[in-house]
């Protein structure tokens, strides 16, 4: 079963606004295996709402649009929803009685403004609203069911728990996993895993970020998640570094601490994000000893140890300077692992030879130096946060090959 | 002028997924005066990517898509906007050489998965793609021009600033302003601003994040956005830092070069983080020398000369470690600020005494120390993120008092 959600109110188009209630109701439904297949956020303007409804209906088994009921001049849900299903508005006089008792039990005026509350378009079943004036209410359109909300959070929660989601039954939930890669390209995971895209009964999503690559599974019942995460584990191997909430940092750490080893950084382009993102892992006390940031070449020479004629032989950027920084931080700091990081993050001091993205990576331990480089792409930020990538990706097969 | 917008992608009706292209797009369009009146998100679905787009178009002056454009099979975007409009999609040969000559200069094979990212609907004008491998398109549609850009959001913001800003006009009459404030808690500014915000013909909202605290002023004219611009900059004088674009580290940067001189950083709890922050800024090799990530209390003593005695008499995190710490790397990396940074990050190691939270910062130059000890909410993340903000700032202060 497919619904979209359509959240009204110009105020959620406001920079820095989130639309909870879509996160929320996207959670619930998909706890009874309705999957949310479009969002839309729109003003209080009531054609656009009725165009979205329209066209919504069009697609979905269920459309739930929230906000808008309330009594004020911009509440203009109710008539949009009349107007796109084609439907007369009608005022219900048992809901205006209604109305009219409980506002004046409180004290409150009860006036033409309020009385707007009781109207509905004809055919709708009200969703009764224990904790506020506004009702919802479902109405059949041709092909699909629209529920609408009022807008105000506990008033929305309240109303989907006491009547839409028993309409939904306890569907077994959609079953979700996502398989995370490091160090090989999206079109390289892509290649791998395409056949699965036109698996019947599931989903396979691959996509690409700062910290790799992901490939998100999601089916029907937990024997298919077991079939379909063996199959792309089998298929991607090492190039697998964990699942779900792992993150890259974690994962290695993990492995530095099961075999009591030690790691140190000495970083140029990246300029401490490295030791940033292994020092993110709670408890990296035990396994990161610390790092320099080695930004001007003087620094390189006098700090760490590099020596002036490799500097000035092949340039800063080079496997040789990265070489000379992950074992000259690994002799000064006393650790068991070295990592070197040297690249041109940009967006200037590219050439031709050396181009914006370039990146050396060592990690130097007691068995030797291992090596990668890499030209990634992205602005400044993405280059560098690519190289911590890639660097702690290195660090972590040099982890599993000494295993 | 109003604009519709479209994000594509199943991940993003994931749980806990925020749509960011889709938010920049709304504060950038309305700086050049183009309201956004509704967005969409919609999953990899090529039929609801193009029936969005088919209702969008009939109601706004522009509609810009977002994401859909890579390689890989879910990426049915093109087809779909070819779909909606109702266009043939073509193989562009220009384009098609142009990626094929991108990949073999990188050594990645060029198949006819990369070989679709040539294709456009017929009439539609390249927006040429500098950072990535899918370019965007423009397409004229009956009654909207319709956007086509790729969603990684670096790629997206560089083809939105060089070819679709220019079309906008931005910048001819701004109404909308932000200002940003370091140092100060959200209730400490609120209480400064808070009459504004029942001003008649504009809105005035303040947001927390790690970054500082924000007060963005959305008006109706240029005139008014200076009154009440000059009102908030009255109020807040040497708290705010910056505004619109700027960051503190870049304002910070700016500084530092202005007065020609040069930092080095000695971090603990935010290993690395200050560092990388100060040099996000391109051009930063100019006022940063480097820095130590002294994590292990024996880097803390032998790398940067901070006393044993002092160690064991106030702990690690103490203010007379920070200031050890501050004039240590100062002196030893030869640069004219040094700060120093030790807290408790958490989630462990917190006491009554220091709980989880506490950071001490210390600023270290020729006219002496200045310090600030800080106790931060969050998460670990958090924390470390706004104690690079806090001792950031304490150095602007501090460039502020010398110039």
């Amino acid at each position: 079963m497919q619904a979209e959600l359509i959240a009204v109110g110009t105020e959620l188009l406001d920079l820095g606004r989130r639309d909870t209630n879509s996160e929320w109701l996207t959670e619930r439904l998909s706890r009874s295996g309705v999957r949310v297949v479009g969002r839309a956020l729109v003003d209080d303007d009531e054609e656009r709402i009725a165009g979205h409804l329209r066209s919504a209906v069009a697609r979905a088994d269920w459309v739930i649009v929230c906000g808008g009921l309330g009594p004020t001049g911009d509440d203009r849900t109710r008539e949009a929803v009349a107007c796109a299903l084609d439907l007369p508005l009608e005022r219900d006089p048992g809901m205006e009685a209604e109305l009219r008792a409980r506002f004046e039990a409180r004290g409150f005026p009860f006036d033409a403004r309020q009385a707007r509350q009781a109207d509905r378009p004809r055919g709708a079943v009200w969703l009764a609203n224990p904790i506020g004036s506004a009702a919802g209410f479902l109405v059949e359109a041709v092909g699909a069911r629209v529920a609408v909300l009022p807008g105000v959070p506990a008033e929305l929660k309240t109303i989907y728990s006491g009547s839409l989601a028993p309409l939904f039954g306890e569907g077994e939930a959609p079953v979700r996993r996502v398989l995370k890669v490091a160090g090989r390209p999206e079109s390289w995971v892509d290649r791998r895993v395409r056949d699965l895209y036109a698996m019947p009964r599931g989903r396979v999503t691959v996509l690409s970020g700062a910290e790799g690559v992901e490939v998100a599974l999601q089916v029907e019942t937990a024997k298919e998640l077991d079939a379909v995460e063996s199959t792309v584990t089998e298929r991607l191997g090492d190039d697998l570094f964990g699942r779900d909430d792992d993150t890259l940092a974690g994962v290695t750490g993990s492995l530095l601490e099961a075999q009591g080893m030690t790691v140190a950084t000495a970083e140029s382009c990246t300029a401490g994000l490295l030791a940033g993102a292994i020092t993110s892992v709670p408890g990296s006390t035990a396994w990161f000893r610390g790092g320099v940031v080695a930004y001007a070449d003087e620094i390189k020479i006098e700090n760490i140890g590099v020596m002036r004629a490799t500097l000035e032989c092949h340039g800063a950027v080079s496997a040789e300077v990265a070489r000379e920084l992950a074992a000259g931080v690994r002799k000064i700091l006393g650790s068991d692992f070295g990592i070197g990081i040297t690249g041109i993050a940009g967006p200037s001091g590219g050439t031709a030879e050396k181009p914006v993205g370039l990146v050396h990576i060592a990690v130097d331990s007691d068995p030797g130096c291992a090596e990668r480089v890499v030209w990634l792409p992205g602005d400044r930020d993405l280059i560098r946060r690519r190289a911590v990538t890639a660097a702690l990706d290195l660090l972590r097969r040099q982890l599993l090959g000494s295993r």
